[in-house]
């Protein structure tokens, strides 16, 4: 049996859509990681008794009950309180959690707010879990066979107590609970979620092994399949039975693979990207009409990327295009600003500007106004410059909301640039 | 009392973590737009039974509840079975839906897989959703006097659904529930959430009216206040006793808060400057180093932004700071890349460079390397020129992860610019 886990966010702001809750994707991908199951994610508000009442259900399906967010030193952090009243327990003041409270505020040099002292109360008998990053503490309570924990929400501080404290607690009892999983993602460009599941048939049903599940976000379709071992050696097995059905679908889906991604890679296109250039020390830039900085902003996300990454350009209007990348006007009035001869002289031009080895160039129409019926809304063109070998297209996609034809325009021009780089050896 | 609603999101991409959530948050805030409040998010995985028990548990606490995504054509697809299943109805085949389904393979000149038939399933006397963007439709099924929606998973889709279709059915239910409530959310910058909390005291406590919330992300303060008001006339009551204390903000508060936002306003500070910006005719730019395109892509998110936006540059390498803004070697050797220094001269070069009267530049440490004892990670430089004279300044903002830092800079950067325009008059 894999141990199973139920995730509870907290927080008025989260159930009330004001704060997006990016926490408990990130916490269900980690516990994949480590073969723990996400069964159901909530998310409540700020009040003891829906807390409590989500606590206690949770518990009773899920081996692990992981509560994030809710610690801070304001009145409407109900976390603690919750908890303690889901598993029973007093609420009591921890000088050790006191102790790290006051440790925090000593070393950022700022004077304590006297709210703060909240951040101390933990329910009886519950193990501290110590926070490096803030001032809240987290802490586990063990009822019977399970275990509740409470992590704080900022990003920072979750991911790094998660790291730290739950992964390593979680593992040991992951590997003790018998049986196994095996995980594998493709990534495919081009085929749409419809075809894909007319092409991959009954290696869908919901009692196939490995399990295929499907999605398409920013204009890539990604298949994941999760294979279950059982028997004396439930990790070969797993592992045996996804690798046939992987060699399946790399045949049958040749043409729109372009990727494939373990268990414990970051699936965000610009980390493969990101290390490919580093590796081979390809200077990079961009030129983004649409996108306006969202494949540089993608691009920096990766650490150590300065290496390779200097400068890059935002054009939106043409006027900027010709002043700061050397398209011809020619070019825009004959072709217009998306098409693939003006992203081939954005690309370009942008790679002799920041003196890069390699440039991608992004213009497209995002909306909602600007469409024709030549160029619809959605219609975004591309090109990539290796050492002065342009290569571009054109591609149409959905036209669906203004911001996610741009994330989808900047994830398939980075997409584009990897597949090209990846199948040659530029060095 | 006011009208309750709980959301269920369907996937296991979701659950997995693969996926981020972005369509709940979503629909909570267009739902308490209306008044009707959102009391538990729940995501569950590809599991018609996990699906079905969600949707009753749901249907005993709220009075609507709307299940997102699972409606598409493959296998994994589980909506309409979990849906059926928890109202006890009998999935059916109806000719409207697929009508609608042909209609939208016709308008998109595409073939249609045969998975598609798959989408016209619906619960026996359910009443069909049109979808003007994709393939599937959606549905409303009655139970008793409650309501539950399916609704698309593209986000696109979903909100478009919601807009036309959702809405206008919700928004009569929540004027005859009775009761009203009034918002009003403050802005500030400068002030943690610890200190909030002390000055503003019991005016936090959980049984108040106004409820007053408060949440910190991206380096800025939301202070939410919400009134409920009751009687012969409960929206006057619930604004009566939402202006008095909300007056009473403005005065506690004054030096941190910077703007206020009703219930039906964008809380993105981009959409704010974008219309100033374009009302007032004023031509801008951004000059960025650690943000690298976030804040040029924040304001691309506005629409009709490009009658004052025509360039932006990422100059995230010391020599491009140089190369392309003008930034003098000096200044840079005196000052180091991260100091208002720099940042000015990269404001005033991006000003001159692109023709604009206004620029931001940002430059910073985001980590996880380049921090100094003095200049920790988490330290970033602003400035903004308007009609070349120069503000700037510099913040720390904690060490938290390396997105984090650069998505709060690329906030602030935008609010310092939006506090500076709107205190003058520029025109």
């Amino acid at each position: 049996m894999t141990l199973t886990a139920e995730l509870i966010a907290i927080g008025d702001e989260l159930i009330a859509g004001a704060t997006a809750d990016t926490n408990s994707g990130w916490l269900a991908h980690a516990l994949e990681g480590i073969g723990v199951e996400n069964r159901r994610t909530q998310v409540v508000g700020d009040d003891d008794d829906v807390g409590a009442r989500a606590v206690v259900e949770a518990l009773e399906r899920a081996d692990v009950v992981l509560v994030i967010g809710g610690l801070g030193p304001t009145e409407d952090d109900r976390t603690r309180h919750a908890i303690a009243r889901a598993v029973g327990r007093e609420l009591v003041h921890s000088a050790e959690a006191w102790d790290g409270v006051r440790a925090w505020f000593a070393r950022a040099k700022r004077e304590m707010p006297a709210s703060n002292r909240r951040q101390a109360l933990l329910p009886a008998g519950a193990e501290i879990l110590p926070n490096a990053v803030g001032t809240a503490p987290g802490f586990a309570v063990r009822v019977g066979e399970k275990l509740v924990f409470a992590l704080p929400g900022p990003p920072g501080e979750m991911r790094a107590m998660v790291d730290a404290q739950v992964l390593p607690r979680l593992r040991a009892r992951a590997l003790g609970a018998g049986g196994a999983t095996a995980h594998v993602r493709f990534q495919l460009l081009g085929l749409s979620e419809s075809l894909f599941a007319d092409m991959v048939g009954e290696w869908m049903n919901r009692d196939a092994n490995p399990l295929v599940g499907c999605t398409v976000a920013e204009g890539v379709l990604t298949a994941s399949l999760r294979a279950v071992g059982t028997g004396s050696d439930p990790t070969g097995a797993a592992r045996a039975v996804l690798a046939r059905r992987a060699a399946e679908m790399r045949e049958r889906f040749a043409p729109w693979i372009f990727r494939e991604i373990g268990a414990d890679e970051e699936p965000g296109i610009e980390h493969a990207l990101g290390r490919l250039l580093i590796a081979r020390g390809l200077s990079v830039t961009a030129a983004e009409s649409c996108t306006a900085g969202l494949v540089a902003a993608r691009l920096a996300r990766v650490p150590g990327i300065s290496a390779v990454f200097g400068a890059s350009t935002v054009t939106y209007s043409n006027a900027a295009k010709e002043a700061l990348l050397g398209v011809r006007a020619a070019t825009l009035a004959a072709h217009g600003a998306v098409s693939p001869e003006v992203a081939s002289e954005m690309a370009r031009g942008a790679a002799e500007r920041a003196g890069a080895r390699i440039a991608v160039a992004v213009t497209g129409i995002a909306g909602p106004d600007g469409g024709t019926p030549e160029k619809p809304v959605g219609t975004v063109a591309f090109a990539t410059s290796v050492d002065g070998a342009i290569e571009a297209e054109v591609r149409r996609f959905p036209p669906t909301a203004r911001e996610a034809i741009r994330t989808t325009a900047a994830n398939v021009a980075l997409v584009l640039l990897w597949r090209r780089l990846s199948a040659t050896d530029t060095a």
